[in-house]
């Protein structure tokens, strides 16, 4: 083979190689239709390995969430960024960030400060299980009160 | 006290104590505002802790799930209830159920037969970690072969 054509080659097959990085880059991103689409967010205790809450993330979440390194949700309700703790001060150390298989929910393993994700107070706000019989009962206990934290 | 009076008192405080229960059940049941709404659900693997997917329930999957202790979805791109592991085998055995404090969110504790939640053959779905530069790499292992498991 002539050098020529070698080179030729060689660069064929880098630029598929970056052709197809590309696409796994984009394809694994989390995907956000839209600016205003919302992806749920699980956000897990990294020490504890406990699943402390659900949020949401738009695409201002996500990149705001990745540039500080602490967690920030679109809070649904109030229909705008919520950088989790802003209120109460619990806000969350983003240490891992995973997207699943089909690029539409995230999920962040995070320190979590306070002690407590929830606020009504409980470290998760998984705190009430239930019961074969669809009862539920309260198995989480509260790490702080909220009347305190959430003055009015 | 008259004997009928003191009946009815009784009567009347158990209705109250009746009502009351009705209405804690009612306001910690996942909210299902209608029977097609979806409501997001974690399966956590109840061994290792490890998050293994984010999926979707309606009202009837609930209901299911309840009543079979097996893990029921509702497909969104199928339309249709989905019975976790139906072609793969992999059922998801669910031995806690919990609501968070929104009763929007539900989260159940399983056991993950044949070691793989993922349609990909990888343990969880979230097998794709975000490198600080948004990048991506893999670091969840195989389990099994998707072409394997599900044949065309």
């Amino acid at each position: 083979m002539s050098y020529v054509r070698s080179l030729a080659n060689t660069i064929r097959n880098r630029s598929h190689l970056f052709f197809i990085e590309r696409i796994e880059t984009l394809t694994n991103a989390p995907n956000f239709k839209t600016n205003e689409h919302l992806l749920p967010v699980v956000a897990q205790d990294i020490a504890t390995g406990k699943v402390l809450m659900l949020a949401y993330m738009n695409r201002a979440a996500w990149d705001e969430t990745l540039a500080s390194g602490k967690a920030v949700y679109y809070s649904r309700s109030r229909e705008r960024l919520w950088r989790k703790g802003e209120e109460s001060g619990n806000i969350q150390h983003v240490r891992e960030i995973y997207v699943d298989c089909d690029a539409d929910t995230i999920l962040l393993k995070v320190e979590q400060v306070g002690g407590a994700a929830c606020h009504e107070g409980y470290e998760s706000c998984f705190f009430r299980q239930v019961e074969q019989d669809g009862s539920f009962k309260v198995v989480g206990k509260r790490v702080f009160d909220p009347d305190e934290v959430y003055k009015k």
